[in-house]
């Protein structure tokens, strides 16, 4: 049987039909402009001629999931807030209904994400994963027995946003010190840089062409590989971050996996090696501890898509 | 009908009988001295010494709750690990079914303690709560849906080890900085006693009558009462530890109510008003937030057998 899967994002929607094995058999891109209303218009149209162009009828198919980057109220169908799109208190479960009579789901987009993982992709051996998708922020999804777990009001999950340092760095949510200020991509970044000044003899240097913009997620992981000192420093203060991090949701959840996703995940077992050991020394409860794997997404930007369709099979 | 609730401590076991209102009838003590066997039969003997003590058959009973204070597999009704006591993989609920041919549940002395309070005690009116005993060290408890939520291999919800200031005070677990390294009593008395040694002139040192060692969970916060600024200085600064460790924890669960426990819940309104406050401020999501109402546990000493009994009405 087929799902239609939707992924909303800052600049763009993306859609798609997905079948029992998670393969995306049509999709298209629409852009986030105008209004909520139009906007949603758009996305009716979108959803419509994807259907027909698979030659599906409403009937035919599971039903619809959607994955939102913001907050989303998922019992009641509702987005509440999406900063980046300014929508407030959109009820659109029950606007699709009235173009689709079927289910239709939502969620958070870094929930979505997790439960694409357990379900489909690289913790699909597994029953519970705990996942961290960094990227310039850092979101948070909880899979428990295949099912999602979004917290009271389906407003929880919100990992990123868990004091690491106590009066650290300022967050974006008006704390500081949170994990996300530490553990996203833009905090690797940013880390990279601050040391790259130190240290004008880096090798990251020649790797960035003496661009300091230049500069990504990859710069001080490849370069370590290379033997650069500075890079090496910069990466396992990324690990130690990263390992802390994690081991303060393996000390909650104890799940079967830990996912790791976002750009930085290509890193692969550069990443979860030392990661691995680094958990497996500081696990509380010691030689009792079970286990967690920790490992990294496969499903990669294809993961909005095939989660929010996921949605329909917890 | 009744129900049996059993609270392993360091050094003694409480066992007791409890109706279905949560209200212990019959209860009794036994020292835990000598080997687990030892300790099991003279348990075995307390229990049905109040069995028979109220006329009861086991029949008659639900069944036999145990909190344990340390690791417990409660799946397969296996005590991991109890520091306190030594005891190391024992098959508890096996053992007492010889004598008992009964429901048996066994879970952590903290994870009780919470589902005490959701079924009977100051959280009864919600479906959910987080809760921190805050006593020698932090206990955490997860209760979602009025059931008690343990983590993987009900081993999780290990609370009181979750960083809070990276790099920051040793923890008995191996790492730094943990929650309870802060937020626990003996980190409040801690923190009192080195307030007080930086001012000679701090009222606090007649509340404990010039003698440090008489500090308690109680000093600072009687002393900020009667305006004492040294006192108010470390209350302050234990509400922002309290506060920020609360907030990370409504961050992922959004529950209903988070209910305080241990020694330093008898400040009532004093801790729950001004924590309230921080909560409300830094709540991720701002206005969008759902509430969840800052309450103190009223079940005190009797939580640990009202909630072992309380394990047989999940």
């Amino acid at each position: 049987m087929y799902t239609v899967g939707i992924d909303i994002g800052g600049m763009s929607i993306k859609s798609g039909i997905v079948d029992d094995n998670g393969k995306i058999i049509v999709q298209s891109r629409i852009k986030t402009e105008g209004t909520p209303e139009q906007i949603i218009s758009n996305m009716v149209k979108q959803i419509k001629d994807l259907l027909s162009e698979m030659k599906l009828k409403v009937k035919d198919i599971r039903g619809i999931g959607i994955g939102c980057p913001g907050a989303v109220s998922s019992e009641i169908g509702v987005v509440e807030f999406l900063p980046n799109l300014g929508w407030e208190g959109i009820p659109l479960a029950d606007i699709l209904k009235k173009d689709f009579d079927t289910d239709i789901k939502l969620s958070n987009d870094a929930n979505v994400a997790a439960l694409a993982e357990v379900i489909y992709g690289s913790a699909k051996n597994y029953d519970s994963c705990v996942m961290f998708t960094l990227g310039t922020g850092v979101g948070g999804g909880i899979v428990i027995d295949k099912k999602l777990y979004e917290g009271g009001h389906s407003r929880g999950a919100e990992l990123g946003h868990m004091t690491l340092f106590l009066d650290g760095e300022a967050c974006s949510c008006g704390r500081r010190g949170c994990i996300e200020c530490y553990t996203s991509a833009t905090a690797l970044i940013k880390q990279t840089k601050e040391a790259m000044l130190q240290d004008k003899n880096s090798i990251m240097w020649d790797f960035v062409q003496g661009e300091i913009s230049n500069v990504d997620g990859r710069t001080a992981f490849e370069c370590a590989k290379k033997g650069d000192e500075t890079a090496i420093k910069v990466k396992d203060n990324y690990i130690y971050y990263l390992g802390e991090s994690i081991l303060n949701m393996l000390n909650i959840f104890r799940p079967d996996a830990f996912v790791i996703g976002g750009g930085i995940s290509a890193q692969g077992e550069n990443l979860t090696k030392p990661l691995k050991e680094y958990c497996e020394k500081f696990n509380y409860g010691y030689r009792y501890a079970p286990k967690t794997d920790i490992i990294v997404a496969t499903l990669g930007n294809d993961a909005g898509i095939i989660g929010a369709a996921a949605l329909l099979r917890q």
